[in-house]
């Protein structure tokens, strides 16, 4: 899969495409999206899809990355854990939202398919917000806030997996006191406390 | 779904279908997987596989879990970070086998379009395998080897969602150093260490 550029030419029909996209897959479900339905959605032609995208999975990359941009920066208010508490929330309540989380699953769901997809959903979500979490680490390990023992891929993995684990392998919502056991529990550690 | 307990009755052609389903299932991959093909190679006519199993997800989950159950048990040597070692790596070796881990991936894209698939991975898949995880833990913790502070729920999430973060979002193996790298990060935790 080559995923496009979306702001590369063409920005009204891609903006158009995209959106249709996002609308159709709410309706319908990732199963039931067609290119076709999706071009006359946007109001073009299919081969004006086809033309940018290779397939639904594809156009549907790039529909919800769209969305991901803007949401999930960190604060720096100086203070580590608090930080990753308000961006870890902010990502808990996006994969827990009526309006994005299914589709964020059925995007994995598409990836464990699909080795081009699998690479797209790294190169495009994963990677970008692990890239954000390490340099935010790597500011509070640089201000004595953060052990340096641990390397930073493993911290991102560590906090992060928990919550992927739970939005894709356990049903049902989950809460902030979720994240605030998993922050507790990594930056205290499991090992018993000396009296 | 209504996954049938394939130890009740008709064991020969249960057998026979369940070996037959993982077999197509490495062969031509989950998507072009079909009851009738099982059907076929099994031997059996594919009414005898739809009285048993509603849907190819629902063989197909059985099938995989029917390949789960000795592998993955603790051992109890009275180290609880030795014994998760050896547990974590056991789940690691499975999931990142060419002859499991792209069918043990399958079937969590599945259920990312399905909900009774999550439901039955979770209740035939993560929950026994949680159970065991607690159920290691509370012994470590009446031994002293664990801080009591944390629930043993926030402990499971902490050190299986790295493994399954690895396995489902980022391309490529992982090796038993990210095993050793997240017990080490979880048992002495993040927060920084007094001189």
């Amino acid at each position: 899969m080559s995923a496009a550029d979306p702001s590369r030419g063409m920005p009204d029909r891609t903006d158009a495409v995209l959106r249709a996209t996002l609308e159709l897959a709410r309706e319908v479900g990732y199963a039931r999206l067609s290119i076709e339905g999706i071009a006359a959605r946007a109001g073009v032609g299919k081969h004006t899809v086809y033309r940018r995208w290779p397939s639904k999975g594809a156009v549907f990359l790039d529909a919800l990355l769209s969305t991901l941009k803007a949401d999930l920066s960190y604060p720096d208010t100086g203070d580590i854990v608090a930080d990753l508490r308000t961006q870890m929330n902010a990502a808990r309540t996006l994969l827990g939202s009526d309006s994005y989380g299914p589709l964020y699953a059925a995007l994995v769901g598409e990836a464990q398919h699909d080795p081009a997809i699998t690479q797209a959903v790294y190169e495009r979500w994963i990677k970008p917000l692990s890239d954000g979490t390490r340099e935010r680490l790597r500011k509070a390990r640089e201000q004595g806030q953060l052990s340096a023992e641990h390397d930073l891929d493993t911290i991102v993995a560590l906090l992060y997996g928990p919550l992927y684990y739970r939005f894709l392998l356990i049903p049902g919502d989950y809460d902030a006191a979720f994240v605030d056991a998993i922050l507790h529990a990594a930056f205290t550690g499991l090992s018993p406390k000396p009296e």
